[in-house]
């Protein structure tokens, strides 16, 4: 990549957003997902999905949230990101089914420079997962780190 | 199972604490995953890893959270669990390597009776993992739905 292409703290502003393309949840995917992360009955099997409260089968929630940090790889892999030390407000605003379609957005909330270490700075981001009717399946808020620029 | 031994919302009482087991995390799954979910270079290769602020491959944080879930299965599945609406406070404090054995509890923070929905309360826990050397490495504190006694 051309350096001068790649995003420093200094290249975040409050409120400047990032589309993150769409990822398409199939039902083979929600299965694979839950037996090896996260085997709840209603992750794992259409009749166990439908006699619970969800009404059918339904993909993790950790699963949701890798999609979205899936979505997050262009962005992340185009900048001089060092990691991350936690997020917070995770919620899970619908059930996700198979064949859903969910696009991704992340906005810049906060952009703070560290005081103990000069190379680098914090970014608080809100992402989101939308689904194809428009609602919202996901929401976080997560603080990244980034490189200054020398 | 026997129906006596479900869990439902009136057996947890705020300071319980429940093991919940060991994951022994490997290279190949750290790679995998990040691969499918999180293909940020320090997640995926050695040589990148060495060359990122964390001195090695590490695990993506996301792996390390469905490990911790991949823990929690044995409990939420001999409860009567409804899902959860969120969870707060994730934290990764120590990079997770190849080779590490994480040991996760998690800890009754809140219980609380539905307003709105007389079949169900929340129980509030925090969950923990930890490596071989004691070290935590992840905590995060989610609400879960649980089913009351009929």
């Amino acid at each position: 990549m051309n350096p001068a292409d790649v995003l420093f703290f200094e290249d975040f502003a409050v409120g400047q957003s990032f589309e993150l393309g769409t990822h398409a949840v199939t039902k083979d995917e929600i299965i694979d997902f839950a037996k090896k992360w996260d085997p709840q009955p209603f992750h794992l099997d259409d009749a166990a999905g439908e006699e619970s409260p969800f009404g059918g089968l339904i993909a993790s929630g950790w699963h949701t949230v890798s999609a979205l940090m899936s979505l997050c790889a262009g962005l992340l892999n185009r900048s001089a990101g060092m990691g991350s030390p936690g997020v917070d407000e995770v919620r899970w605003w619908q059930p996700v089914r198979p064949g859903d379609a969910l696009t991704g957005r992340t906005t810049v909330l906060e952009v703070k420079a560290s005081q103990s270490k000069a190379d680098r700075g914090t970014v608080l981001l809100l992402s989101e997962l939308f689904n194809q009717d428009g609602k919202r399946v996901l929401s976080m808020k997560g603080a990244a780190f980034f490189a200054r620029r020398r």
